[in-house]
């Protein structure tokens, strides 16, 4: 590529590095932060930067943070005694987002995967067990409706069940809104299985 | 969104800006960029503040380029007496990548456009007449094949005629693996006017 000057083949082959990122992508984000104002471009690379050094995991709950707690974890309008656990931090925020659940959270950076060579130790799983010992009500497992994420519930209860602290699981079933016909049939039975009286 | 911390929020926010990354590939990439070796993270953000610094335009011919000549303008294999004009360095990029193209370029920078108030004068096209003071055999104009692009090219035709420079435009047409069923009929007549003996 060299009918493009060095340093925008460079840009283009590291934006392109980058998740969802194609070569077309790489080439007009490149083409917009050359065109960009110098001091948004300094202030991007200076974020990026920051962020990736002063990022951490939030000591109790395992959340990306720059504290060494967490804002949930060290907010006193939540309940330390409810535990939702996520895979990731995206699943956290996603949470978040409803604005209402009122607890804390529990993030294992993964979920158990026999195929991925993923095994309980590779997850924040020992960190969770030793929160346990704390005064806790119940323990929320929200990991994905994927195979990984059931497999992790599955194993999560087993392991918290012996301690007597209430296990759930949250709900599988139909999306809100969604059109019954375009669902799969095992989404379906599994709404069937979790129907409530109304 | 105090559920992050305030440098991944801001991070989000930043690369949220970029043309193409919604809501959700912001938070994708900025979770990748934390995750990602501190070098390299400090490779891009470094390699992003160099180019939007170093880059500028060719004395010749005004694509984008890191020296005062472009490497195609300063290359002794090319035919200097053949100019390509085109719209964007992005278009010039394309026609490079045909790898059968040996003249040179020029890049406007744009097109000529009465609607956004884009005339004449506020793209590269005085720097073009300059360059045909020198010898020039022929000016192929590759501008894109919408009303701005053909508006231009029917201006630079105009002005270049009475030098007695050989003026041409790219052929429109039916695209290479096109299916006549799906194309417009404006295309379709530009095929049919544009016929060659076979």
């Amino acid at each position: 590529m060299d009918y493009y000057s060095s340093q925008i083949s460079k840009l283009i082959e590291e934006l392109s590095r980058l998740p969802g990122i194609g070569a077309k992508s790489a080439q007009r984000l490149a083409f917009h932060i050359i065109n960009m104002p110098t001091e948004q471009v300094q202030q991007l690379a200076h974020t990026m930067t920051e962020a990736r050094n002063n990022i951490r995991y939030c000591k109790k709950c395992f959340t990306l943070t720059d504290q060494e707690l967490c804002p949930i974890c060290s907010s006193d309008n939540r309940d330390p005694k409810t535990i939702m656990v996520v895979e990731t931090t995206r699943d956290l925020a996603a949470y978040e987002k409803t604005g209402k659940y009122n607890g804390v959270y529990h993030v294992l950076h993964g979920a158990i995967s026999p195929m991925l060579g993923i095994g309980p130790n590779d997850i924040k799983l020992k960190e969770l067990m030793e929160r346990l010992r704390e005064d806790v009500d119940e323990v929320i497992i929200a990991t994905n409706s994927s195979l990984e994420g059931e497999t992790t519930a599955m194993y999560i209860s087993k392991l918290i069940k012996p301690t007597g602290i209430k296990v759930s699981r949250i709900a599988s079933g139909v999306p809100v809104g969604g059109d019954l016909e375009y669902i799969d049939e095992v989404t379906l039975l599994r709404a069937l299985e979790g129907r409530t009286i109304i």
